[in-house]
């Protein structure tokens, strides 16, 4: 018989879930740079992509931290919110609409970030790991920040040269 | 040749994702009260169902405004972010976890949404739809208003019986 489940193991699969999650979305970034039509939109997501490799290893010392090996679980959540980046980049390719709807993928992508760590920190403080607190809270800081910067660009950018879009 | 894409495509084609997503959390959202144990959960997952049918009838009339017929398009990130929800349903069945797995599920839920209407609202306002501003920013506050309540629920729900979980 199985013991019956704990936070712990809820902990555990979501910590799972948001390392497979920060390894994807590693691998879409510099795609998304290369496709983007501003500089800024460009350098946005380059610099975003460091930001998700030093993530990573938070992860990594989380999963040290509760003596587990760092092992991802395929989040379909995060494969389905790129899969739609992914199909804006191909619709959109060449279009005024393209850097905005970079930035709305890039969005989607964050706000699932936002709230798998706001998740993780709640159950980090209910199971005592103090010492990932912190770790958690870094990259919950890190994304917050990366949504306000694109809320900004997307002020800009819907329309980069100026034409009317309507 | 097909016409150059427009702000005015990504706006609707957006507008078709979430209409699609909102379609599919109302149907997810009883399965979720069903399965809370904690009748705070319940209650929160009903009451949010009856708001999200007032959210699709927003998008309705939003659809009206811009001349076109609702119509979902299928939508992966809704897809996966709702198959993770069910996984977690299954898994922690008659576990002491179940409700905080349930309440991580639905602001997985409410982040995409939010990260949604905040697109539309910021295109909206650059197409000059000045009638769906306030429609899109009613949907907003309450997704905003949900996901504040789950968190809250998160800080009690985690061990809903007082046992420890670690």
């Amino acid at each position: 018989m199985a013991t019956e489940k704990t936070l712990n193991d809820l902990f555990l699969d979501t910590l799972k879930d948001i390392y497979f999650a920060e390894k994807q979305i590693l691998k879409a970034l510099p795609k998304m740079a290369r496709a983007a039509q501003s500089e800024e939109g460009r350098a946005g997501f380059l610099k975003h992509r460091d930001e998700t490799q030093g993530q990573i290893e938070r992860l990594e010392r989380v999963f040290e931290l509760i003596g587990k090996p760092a092992r991802g679980k395929t989040c379909d959540a995060i494969q389905g919110i790129l899969a739609e980046g992914e199909e804006i980049m191909e619709e959109y390719k060449g279009s005024v609409a393209l850097d905005a709807g970079l930035i709305s993928a890039a969005q989607a992508v964050e706000h699932y970030e936002i709230a798998r760590y706001g998740t993780l920190i709640a159950w980090a403080k209910q199971l005592g790991l103090k010492v990932a607190v912190p770790l958690l809270q870094a990259t919950l800081a890190e994304e917050e920040a990366t949504d306000k910067k694109l809320t900004q660009l997307a002020q800009v950018s819907a329309n980069p040269k100026g034409k009317k879009a309507a």
